[in-house]
C-alpha cells in the first residue's frame, strides 16, 4: 500500500510536533528532490491566513520545490506576528532541506487568531526533514488533518507518449468545506512533465469540479490552500495544450481530484451521507449553480437527509428561493430515479424512503429553461456536526 | 390578560380542526367588523405557496375583512388543486361569516406539498366562525404554530391626536427564517384610522426593522406571509404621511413588530439564545447586510453560540467571506463591549467566556469603511435543531 504511493521525485514525512497538543501528528513535509512546475488555487476569503498571503505571492513564479504544513493552528487572524512565524516557518525548512528559501510554500490549518506555536515547529524541522522518504505521503496525509475521522489520499497512474506518469493527491477537509474551497488543503504531486499554461489550465479545471463543487456547511475558510507541483522527473514528452497527450493525464488527474473532494464531503464533520446535487436545464450556468448550493447548503434539506426523509418540499423551496427565474411548473425534481415533483405538484415521497437510507444519494433538479448544468456534493447535517463545532475551541 | 389583547372592532378564535392529527389548535380566523385597510409583504421564493398567490391578488384593493389560516400542512407545491383548496377555504369563511368573498384573505403553514385536507376546515368554519370573540387573539395565536415553542402575541396601545388606539401582532415563526420573511406568518390588527399609503410605508419601514432583519436557518419559505388591518374605528383622526400625528403610532407598531420578531428568532427551532449581529462602518447599506447575514447564517458561528465558546475566529472568517471589500486591518469585533479583534490582531477569547453563558448576546463588527449599518436577530444552532429538522416530516 505505501509502495504505491510513491511519486517519482518526491518524498514526505509528517511527525508529531506537539502543536496539536500530543492528538497525533501535525507537521507534514513534502520534497520534491527537484523543482517543480507549481500552481495554486487560494481561498477568497477577505481574511487571508499569513500562509496563504506568502504563498500567493510565491506561486506566481510558477515553480516550487516543497510544501511545509502544519495542523492544529491556522496562523490566521495574527497580524504582522503572523505574517513572520509564516515567513520563519519557510526559512528553517529550507534551510534543513539546502534549498532556496522562495522554493518553499506554507500552508496552516486549525484554530483562527491564535499564535503559531513557531518555536515547536522550527525544533522538529530536522527530525521531520531527516525522516523524509519516497513511502511517506501517507504520513504527510495524516499530519495535516485536523477534525477529520481519516487522512485522504488518491493516486492514479497514466501513460503520457508511452511513459507511465504518477499523480498522488492528498487532502484535508471536514469543516467549512464551500464553493472556493473553504476549510481544505489539498496537495498534488506528479512526476509528470508539462509546461505550466497547461499544468494551469488543467488543474483550474479540475478544482471546479471537485474542490470547488463540494460544500459541507457553506462556510469558507481563511486558509483553503489546494497546490499542484509538477517535478517531471518521468521523463514524459512534454504535456502541453497542443501536445495531444494530455488526454489520459486530464482524465487521471480529475480522477485524484474529484475523488478527494468527495471524500471530504464524506468525511464531513458529522457527515453519514454523501449527497450529489445535479441542477439540469438552467438559462445560465450561474444560475445552475446557485441552485445547487441553495440546496446544498439548507440546514432544512441537510437534515432532512439525516433523518432520511424524502422531504421534496424543502429542495424545491430551496430551488425556489436564490432569486433565479424558472417556471415552477416545469421544474422536476428526482431522487434517484424516482421522481417526486413532477408538472407543479408534488408525488408522495412514500416510494423514495428506501433510498433515503442509502450512503449515497444523488438528487436531480431539471429546471426546464435552458442546456446549462451544475453539480455539487453536500454531505447531511448530524448532531455529530454540532458537538464537533460546539466544543472545537475550548 | 386577555382582556389586554383586545382590538376595538377585531374578533378572533383558533379551534382544533384535525389538521395536525389531534395536536392542538390548527384553524384560525381572525375578522374584522367592518373592512379595514390592509397591506401585506410575502415571500419571494419562486414556489409561493397557493394562499399567498391569492392573497398577493387580493390585497392589492387594499381592503380585507377576514384572514383564515390554518397550520399543520402549507398547501404549497399542490399545483391547481391547490389553489381550488385556498380558493375553497376562503368561500366556506366568506360564506359562515356572511361578507364578500374578495374580502376574505387565507394563510397556511406546515409540511409543503400535501393537498390540504379541505374537508376538515369546511366542517370546522361554523364552530370557529360560532366562537369569534374580542379575546380571542391568543387562541388565533396559538391556532396557526408548528413547531413553535409558544405562541407569540405582542400589543402596544399608543395615542394619535388624544385617541387611544391599539395595535396587536401576532406570529410565529420557529424554522425557516430568513430574510424576506421565511417560514412564518404575522397578522397586525389595529383600530386606528390609517390612509393607505401611510400604513403601506409604515408597515415596509417596520418589516424592514422587524420580520426582514431576523434568521435562524437561512432558509426562506414558500408561505411567509405578513399582513396588517387596519379597521379604523378607534375614530382617531386619519393618520397620514402629512399628518403630524404618526410618530406615536409609527414607533408603537414597530414596536410590536421587532418584539414579534425577536420572538420568533428566540423561539427558533432548537435555540437557546438570541443573537443580534450589528454591523457598523458599511460603505454600503447592502455591505452592512451581506456581513450581518453571513455571520448570522454561519453554522460555524452558530454552532459556536450553542457551545458559548467566544469563538471569534469564525466571526471573522464568515465577514470575509462574502465579497464585501474591507481592510481586514480596520475591522474591530466585540461581544457586548469586549474587544475580540483591533488592528488586525485576535484578543484572547477569555474575557469574554462569561459573556457567552448570556441568553442576548450583541455581536458588533465595525468595518470602518463609511457610515452604513445595518442589525439582524439569529439564534445558535443546537442538537434540538436537527431533532426536530429531522423529524418533522415522517
Amino acid at each position: 500500500m505505501h509502495d504505491s504511493v510513491q511519486v517519482p521525485g518526491f518524498l514526505g514525512n509528517g511527525i508529531a510536533a506537539g502543536i496539536k497538543g500530543g492528538r497525533g501528528k501535525d507537521l507534514s513535509l513534502i520534497f520534491s528532490k527537484v523543482p517543480a512546475r507549481a500552481v495554486g488555487v487560494f481561498t477568497t476569503n477577505r481574511f487571508k491566513a499569513a500562509p496563504v498571503i506568502l504563498d500567493m505571492k510565491r506561486i506566481k513564479k510558477g515553480i516550487a520545490q516543497a510544501i511545509i504544513v502544519n495542523s492544529g493552528n491556522a496562523n490566521a487572524a495574527t497580524g504582522k506576528g503572523g505574517d513572520e512565524d509564516a515567513s520563519t516557518m519557510s526559512r528553517v525548512t529550507s534551510r534543513a532541506l539546502g534549498i532556496e528559501d522562495e522554493l518553499v510554500l506554507v500552508a496552516s490549518t486549525g484554530i483562527i487568531g491564535e499564535k503559531l506555536p513557531i518555536e515547536k515547529i522550527a525544533r522538529s524541522i530536522e527530525p521531520l526533514v531527516g525522516g523524509l522518504s519516497a513511502d511517506g505521503m501517507p504520513s504527510v496525509a495524516e499530519g495535516i488533518i485536523t477534525t477529520d475521522r481519516f487522512p485522504k489520499v488518491e493516486y492514479r497512474k497514466c501513460f503520457v507518449g508511452g511513459k507511465e506518469v504518477t499523480i498522488c493527491g492528498i487532502a484535508k477537509g471536514a469543516g467549512m468545506i464551500e464553493p472556493n474551497m473553504a476549510t481544505m488543503l489539498s496537495f498534488i504531486m506528479t512526476d509528470a512533465d508539462i509546461d505550466y499554461a497547461c499544468l494551469t489550465s488543467l488543474f483550474k479545471e479540475s478544482a471546479g469540479k471537485s474542490f470547488n463543487a463540494i460544500t459541507v456547511d457553506g462556510c469558507m475558510s481563511t486558509n483553503d490552500t489546494a497546490i499542484m507541483l509538477a517535478n517531471g522527473v518521468a521523463g514524459n514528452s512534454l504535456i502541453s495544450e497542443t501536445s495531444g497527450n494530455l488526454v489520459e493525464f486530464r482524465e487521471a488527474l480529475s480522477g485524484v481530484m474529484v475523488s478527494l473532494a468527495k471524500s471530504i464531503v464524506k468525511d464531513g464533520e458529522g457527515a453519514t451521507k454523501l449527497i450529489e446535487i445535479v441542477v439540469e436545464g438552467a438559462k445560465l450556468a450561474a444560475d445552475a449553480k446557485a441552485i445547487a448550493y441553495a440546496i446544498a447548503n439548507s440546514n432544512l434539506v441537510k437534515t432532512a437527509f439525516f433523518g432520511e426523509d424524502p422531504n421534496w418540499g424543502r429542495i424545491i423551496s430551496a430551488a425556489g428561493s436564490t432569486g433565479v427565474p424558472f417556471s415552477t411548473d416545469s421544474l422536476e425534481l428526482y431522487i434517484e430515479d424516482v421522481p417526486l415533483f413532477i408538472n407543479g405538484v408534488g408525488i408522495s415521497g412514500k416510494q423514495a424512503a428506501g433510498i433515503m437510507k442509502k450512503d449515497n444519494i444523488r438528487v436531480l433538479v431539471r429546471l426546464g429553461m435552458g442546456k446549462e448544468t451544475f453539480s455539487v456534493y453536500t454531505s447531511d447535517l448530524s448532531h455529530e456536526y454540532i458537538d464537533i463545532n460546539a466544543l472545537y475551541h475550548s
